[in-house]
């Protein structure tokens, strides 16, 4: 079966349609971190890597950072959750939308945020979450008006749950990312800062590496776990001069979208704790289909999780901004993978304007510190 | 001798002359936490306290949270560095200021905010930090570009040393609070405050309690250590409507400007190690003449360091934004401190619009988790 794909034309559209519903999240921009990537790394930071031994890339890199972490319930997944959700409803009529409700399966961003917007458009959700999910989280997505159903934590469970509650109420299934609607959704953070880069750079021309403009983004890189994020945007650029990079954790496999593209073949499970933990699902068919078009996209790459947990303590410290650790992973790879810095620097003399999409900031801080706490023993 | 008090048209006149060097920080709102602090406190909140078995009061508090955070160094102290700098070379002339420099004994933020200030503008600095002084914070200030002299930590050792400093090089010391220019350049801070807070409820006005906007906040609170920020924005409102309260922790005596009020006289020593550790310094004298000025000042509240941690928390977690502990300790007095929200309650069946200043952001990822991990055993 030919799978129908989002075009450039698909993000506008969606964009004037969810506009009412979510935040027009700032792009932010800092000097420190500027001079930070543009500063080579040190050759011990290249040991025991394919580049010991080399001298470090000294690319020349200014970021132009996409907030989603002040998106509404605090992460890009707003913008999937109201699209998917406007979508159905021109589909199939409000009222059957609103008699049948909606389900998803999720522990994360996805759980909150369709439990926004159903809850914004009248529509009942039910949310599956596994039963060992944090209170906090549990909480958070009942507090936004979703009924909570419990199940174990394998795929097979949940996805059983699901079913059941399909069968009891005729629960549509909103999935988290391997949707066309879902992917254009989260394609208009691309659109946005897209836009918005045109207008700072022409308000302050000395943010960008360019002398003169060019009006658009060298680049563009945003996280990969499901790949609904990366493929939106992807889809939103393919059509333009911008390319665009997805970045994963190495952590226990869970850069399989890197991997997949390597061995030709997009991998279909992945089993990784990394820290990243809005990371850790294997990329979807549709999300493949976009990716791995290497006429739409430029590559994936790959960081520790030392690698996140530094990027991440620079954007807490010095832009004093609150991120997830799925959020840094893409600034990871632009501080400290010595590939994607070798290919600034190769391709680009006078430099890169880098678009870098934080994702999420819904942490806390507990969970910073457990991550953090080991470095200071 | 009869001091000179700084005037509104002197902080109008400070902004003007600082504008070129500052940043114009944000003014953010929060739905979350307006309506945090718009839920009564728990009964059980109050025991222990004057207020045990009463109904906790319900006030109605929507904020508007003018973020230092993001000023540059990372805390509003740069405004008053530029400034005191600026004025200096007014009234001495440029050669001579570059020819002498200046020299201030500080480790927190002011040293960063006079490195900076005296870097931007070629003259000079000196700064006195205790030997004890974290790597991190003798490293940030000298690659400010000054030069940094060890002392010990008592504060007859540091006087000592800049009294050193100022025999060799003629150096003119820039103190961190106590001084008329210092104020008026941390006053900027409410100006901007003032209209930012007009502009965004004339643009939406649902972001006010007041159906009919006033054009003015009701309040502004901000943090009392030496009182150089309070003081100036004090300064700046004492010609409008908005009142300005302040806001110090209750722990080990570090309330001491309230406890001064109480008492009817300044307290000159404080002796305290608090986790708000901006706020441990005794309030200076210029700064008491204005905030002990009851036609100007309307009041000062204390908080415990768990309701610092608390509204710390809520702004890290919910916000998404980077905070020293100092910062929040306003926010904490009008979630916790029952005196205040009393007052709110008595004084507006509509609530008040409040100024909140988050006065900086300087803490590092290894000083939360000190702060935080005891709470997890």
């Amino acid at each position: 079966m030919a799978q129908t794909l989002p075009t450039p034309s698909s993000i506008y559209e969606a964009h004037a349609l969810i506009k009412p519903y979510i935040h027009h999240t700032p792009v932010l921009t800092s000097r420190t971190l500027n001079r930070i990537a543009s500063i080579p790394q040190t050759a011990e930071s290249l040991t025991g890597t394919p580049f010991e031994g080399q001298t470090p890339a000294n690319p020349k890199i200014n970021f132009f950072f996409k907030c989603e972490n002040y998106q509404r319930i605090g992460a890009f997944k707003s913008r999937g959750g109201f699209h998917a959700l406007l979508r159905l409803i021109e589909e199939v009529g409000e009222e059957e939308v609103r008699r049948r409700g909606v389900v998803t399966h999720s522990s994360g961003n996805h759980a909150q945020a369709l439990a926004l917007a159903a809850s914004t458009l009248g529509i009942p959700a039910y949310i599956v979450m596994p039963r060992i999910s944090t209170s906090s989280k549990i909480a958070g997505t009942q507090s936004l008006g979703a009924e909570v159903i419990f199940s174990g934590s394998t795929s097979t469970e949940r996805e059983a749950v699901v079913a059941d509650v399909q069968k009891r109420t005729g629960a549509i299934l909103v999935p988290p990312y391997d949707d066309f609607n879902i992917i254009c959704g989260q394609g208009t953070t691309g659109l946005e800062l897209h836009e918005q880069y045109k207008e700072l750079v022409s308000q302050e021309p000395e943010l960008s590496v360019h002398a003169q403009t060019q009006g658009h983004l060298d680049a563009v890189i945003t996280p990969i776990g499901g790949g609904g994020l990366n493929s939106g945007v992807t889809t939103f650029f393919s059509d333009k001069e911008t390319r665009v990079f997805g970045a994963e954790p190495s952590f226990e496999g869970a850069d399989d979208c890197r991997r997949g593209l390597e061995a030709g073949q997009r991998l279909e499970a992945v089993k990784s704790l990394t820290i990243a933990d809005g990371l850790r699902t294997p990329v979807g068919l549709l999300n493949w289909a976009i990716i791995s078009d290497r006429s739409k996209h430029s590559g994936v790459f790959a960081v520790t999780e030392e690698q996140i947990k530094a990027a991440m303590r620079l954007v807490l410290e010095r832009m004093k901004v609150f991120v997830e650790p799925s959020a840094v992973v893409p600034l990871a790879a632009c501080l400290y993978n010595e590939e994607f810095r070798r290919l600034v620097e190769r391709e680009a003399p006078e430099g890169w304007d880098v678009g870098v999409v934080f994702s999420g900031g819904n942490t806390t801080v507990e969970a910073i510190v457990k991550l953090f706490s080991s470095s200071l023993e």
